[in-house]
């Protein structure tokens, strides 16, 4: 089936500005509370957000098999479910429903009260209940960064590196959408020319620059996903910061990987960008630098060109942008993360979330840790304000946007922005 | 509130064989399908399961604060989620209707005929919807162990295991109940001096002889649970193995932990056993080796003395026993496990499960694992029928099994019962 929702010519009777994320071929999926206070499933065109709940009881989706309450729900799962297929055609009626040529809703003032929202008069939520999530480390700078520094950087990258996406499980009940802010976690560090830890705040909380997958019902127990079919089952894609704890990583990790250094916190952009929607994005991935074993080895084009930045904001000063990498920069793309995390039968579910690991680019501009950016603390960054950060201050607040351009049309996730508090307090928090 | 089904005084009028697992101490908690093909929370005592979704409708419930479909749901996390107190008098209100001396449900044939069903007649599902599953890696003979085998026998334990209960997450969608057989999983492994992956079936399939507990709704974003409170949000218990593929560990887990190598299947145990079963087989834990930071130090008794067996299966041959040992041998007993998982204000839910790790015991056959009960494949294990092992191989069932017992009553776990079976086949197994 025809994706009709990315023709560049469409337009839309609702307003979208020129820089907007969101024109009408973009077409994302998110959860949001209602004026209200209705939790519902949605879509955004320029800075009109859309209950598709509603527009489903209107009869705007009709001959679409859809269950009543697909998106009267509080997380998209069920609707990722129903598959690929059902995706296109929800989005296509959507862009029908909005194109500038259609009369329908757009001269249904009664319809339009009901349906459409300001974004301030919405509240957005995690759009999915996710199941399982897992984190690559997919970014052949950012482990040749990484080894360099804790390392040996003549030997940066370990031997499994070339040969297999290496990843990790990660904390599901941590992951919250923008907006929420994280507290300063606390928890063991070995102080220097020490060998017995202390308790305490982290003093070294981190951002990563990331991007996550959200995956359909992929598998059975014991099956294999082949990689060349494996974007069949991926939803979408949001901006995914994965907070980190340097300190508490550096003392807890050995030997079986980052733990309470990373499930403090995790956040991601709201809106769930389809697969679809980045169709016209795709670009030629980077070279192996090895041979892949033949199940990674895969056909076309399997990355993606989104542009990504990072902005740092102090609680009283403007923000500053302190990295911009590119989505494009990953070694390891989708298809192979997904078709090694099954080449053993590991189930993949609907709204299981999949990380890239963090996206350094080639310079050191485009870093996507403050680890790097400040290779360790050795090279503080200098704020626009005047202020330097060698990490992330109490109070500062760390914004990632992501989108892609070509031909005039632009395709962006929005952002993912969340405030770094000080240590939770008992008494004052609870 | 008084624990009264915990008398050890009270009988059934079910019979209830004397080696049973299940007496009228223990009601446990599981989900099943009934032979009308509908999804139950259930008990059982003795052989005999009980349809608690069915024995509420009854009435059986009346004045304890319950919804009406509380328990006629596919998971028990909602149940679980209504506390403590609640769990506590379902829990002695089911006492009650099963002793021998309250003849209601004894003498009404028709309600009997509704509620109670024979093993044979029901098959037992996942109890929970599992969140996140985190896995520890408690065991201080089992870290021990695999540190002689592969680091250094002099410096066996790394510098941060007798500071911090190791854990690591692992992947909820894998985790399966006793009776679902597991392939044999595929994957990269690196030969004896090569520095090229080979790709192909795993040759060192082992078990791992744990337990897991099940947690209620604990903490928000950002609160830490302290360690002595730790245990009003443990539901119950299981028996869990954590199936592993020793070459596939070897090759990836460096430096982000063990990944495919464990996320092809974990089985448990289906019938949750409550803490409140558990009280009187509390015992003390180890004496610490080194002093613990505060946060991790408890007060009273919060190991649990609960013996453990693992048989080995041959398709076609009688059952082996090759491992005896006990959960009280945990370094790092369930409090110190939650308190640690949460310092970091890292959110626990209903439903979420945590492993205990391999839980070796002090001697040779009290090893909770085939490469330590073999050490490695070097010295193999003689089954009764005359075979030998290393590992484990297609066709065999791995058995395991839990029980208390102390004047008298028994309280066990049943089993977790698994067959390997080879690697999955794309033609024959879909």
């Amino acid at each position: 089936m025809q994706i009709s929702a990315n023709n560049p010519n469409r337009k839309s009777w609702l307003h979208v500005d020129k820089n907007s994320d969101f024109p009408i071929q973009n077409i994302p999926f998110g959860v949001f509370l209602t004026r209200d206070d209705i939790i519902t499933i949605g879509t955004r065109i320029g800075d009109t957000a859309i209950d598709l709940g509603a527009l489903h009881q209107l009869g705007y989706f009709d001959d679409i098999p859809l269950t009543d309450d697909i998106f009267l729900q509080d997380s998209l799962n069920d609707f990722i479910a129903d598959g690929r297929k059902t995706w296109r055609m929800v989005r296509n009626r959507i862009a029908d429903i909005f194109d500038e040529e259609n009369d329908t809703l757009k001269n249904n003032k009664k319809h339009k009260e009901i349906v459409l929202f300001r974004l301030d008069e919405i509240e957005m939520q995690l759009p999915v209940q996710i199941g399982d999530y897992t984190d690559f480390y997919s970014s052949i700078e950012h482990a040749t960064n990484v080894g360099t520094m804790f390392r040996d950087p003549d030997n940066a990258l370990l031997p499994n590196w070339l040969h297999i996406p290496v990843g990790y499980h990660g904390r599901s009940s941590s992951i919250i959408p923008s907006g929420i802010p994280v507290h300063r976690p606390q928890g063991q560090t070995i102080p220097a020319d020490s060998d017995t830890p202390v308790f305490g705040p982290s003093k070294l909380v981190d951002f990563e620059l990331e991007m996550a997958f959200i995956t359909t019902d992929a598998n059975d127990l014991g099956e294999p996903i082949p990689v060349n079919e494996a974007e069949e089952y991926i939803f979408g894609l949001v901006l995914f910061n994965d907070w980190s704890a340097r300190d508490i990583q550096k003392w807890e990790y050995v030997p079986l990987g980052p733990f309470l250094a990373k499930n403090f916190a995790s956040s991601i952009s709201p809106w769930i960008v389809t697969l679809d929607a980045l169709e016209p994005y795709r670009v030629e991935g980077p070279k192996p630098l090895k041979p892949q074993l033949p199940y990674l080895q895969y056909k076309g084009k399997k990355s993606f060109d989104i542009n990504l930045e990072v902005a740092l904001k102090p609680k009283t000063a403007k923000e500053t942008v302190i990295c911009k990498s590119n989505f494009k920069y990953m070694y390891w793309n989708m298809s192979q993360q997904l078709a090694h995390h099954t080449v053993n039968g590991c189930p993949v579910n609907s709204g299981d979330m999949m990380g890239s690991g963090t996206i350094s680019g080639p310079t050191p501009d485009s870093y996507g840790s403050m680890l790097e950016l400040t290779w360790k603390g050795s090279k503080p960054i200098t704020l626009e304000d005047g202020s330097e950060r060698k990490f992330i201050n109490d109070y500062d607040t760390v914004i990632m946007r992501g989108f892609c351009e070509k031909e005039g049309t632009r395709i962006g996730f929005g952002e993912v922005s969340t405030q770094l508090l000080p240590v939770y307090n008992p008494k004052k928090n609870k």
